[in-house]
């Protein structure tokens, strides 16, 4: 039998406070079984730019990643965030190591062809080196991926963190049975985005449709639940979404997504 | 018999240049064998500082990290510079894992103590995990390492990238007969520092007082071959001063160090 792997993905919101971020890592090293970490990149990387008068590109509502705001990305989410929760993770006595996707060639990706957009250095996914991932968590480490691949040709790719999450779910299932959790502020899908506490707890394929026509799951919601029924899709055994607090209490609530 | 490991440490002026770097990083994915880099920072901190406001402090011309340097030293090394020499040993089919001290626990130190100067956060190696990086080169993975290590206790630190390159070689000789190779931009220690063609080739112990003596060794020099010195006399098998261009042609000119 396969053995259980934990994908977990957490949002700009917890990294952007020391303290959300402290509590998630604490709660993270105590996390049981085999686990990888994702994480977004949240408003740094927006306002170094901002200080080095860098001008952020945005196309109907989408970042454009330009050669300038890829360095800047590059050194917000590969070198400070990255490495900031690594050193935590570190002191929690969890043997973290950070990866981009160039790193060991974990995310092999293309740069988005150009139509009627040309979102720059912006990344889709190829392939995960399932490989030599299960060759790292047998060395008994936990990868902790930023939001970034390459292309095998020496570029650097910007992608999208809820994208890694999922791709990273999917390409591991071949090795492990994968659980993927995003975390986010909430507490998970809301019908009532004013009442916190009325959570959806299982969406499938049906009443996701219910709830999209509703207009209860729009904007935001609407990507992050199909990069959920993608995983699903290809053989990732669970989803779920939620507050971080969802990894470790039994009676907490949050939304678990099925076929 | 032990298995040869080559540490090769590449300096500032490399990385500055992109043709220069380039240029290095096809030799080095080309370089037989087994193999570690160490990189150095170069002037990209000190730019980006500047452009932040952020003052570069430095007392008797040595660097005092604090905490915003520390933020621009972790964005630049670990970040910008790691990842632009990982994306490009990838696409020389090199399998590069980007790594600083506080991945895996590679590298433990411990802050400097306070005496009449405050480094800031300096850290002073005081572990190597051999173990660890001995892993990543058996997963086939060529380990590339910025100036950074780490306290075991949430702390960044940043470290001599000399010193790594020296330590690293140290630490790895338990499990391999290693080689340190230092590159920089002259052809290796030269009598006299207008000629660049007046190599010396070999210096042991009694040569670099007497060269100390007489002046031809001084400044930036003098901490390079301490280092040299104390990974030779920490078992070490060989080390090399000289172009970088000394790791693959047998004909040219380059410093070794003995005891």
């Amino acid at each position: 039998m396969k053995q259980t792997l934990s994908i977990i993905k957490i949002g700009g919101n917890v990294i952007e406070s020391k303290e959300e971020l402290s509590k998630f890592l604490t709660l993270f090293a105590n996390l049981k079984g085999l686990k990888i970490l994702v994480h977004g990149g949240g408003k740094l990387a927006t306002q170094l730019a901002k200080k080095l008068g860098i001008e952020a590109k945005m196309i109907d509502g989408r970042r454009i990643t330009d050669a300038e705001n890829l360095e800047v990305i590059t050194m917000t989410y590969a070198g400070l965030t990255n490495k900031n929760i690594v050193v935590q993770l570190q002191a929690n006595n969890c043997n973290a190591i950070g990866m981009s996707g160039a790193d060991g060639n974990a995310i092999l990706a293309h740069k988005r062809p150009v139509t009627e957009v040309d979102y720059g250095f912006a990344g889709d996914v190829d392939t995960v080196n399932s490989e030599l991932i299960s060759k790292l968590i047998k060395a008994d480490l936990i990868p902790v991926f930023c939001a970034m691949t390459h292309d095998g040709k020496g570029q650097l790719l910007n992608t999208n963190a809820d994208t890694i999450a999922a791709e990273l779910a999917v390409g591991m299932s071949e090795h492990y049975k994968t659980t993927l959790y995003y975390c986010f502020e909430k507490k998970g899908v809301l019908m009532d985005i004013k009442n916190e506490d009325s959570v959806v707890q299982y969406i499938n394929k049906e009443k996701y449709e219910e709830l999209r026509k509703d207009g209860v799951i729009a904007d935001g919601m609407l990507p992050k639940l199909d990069n959920c029924f993608y995983a699903l899709n290809k053989s990732v055994s669970k989803v779920c979404i939620g507050h971080s607090t969802m990894l470790t209490s039994k009676d907490e609530l949050f939304t678990t997504i099925t076929l």
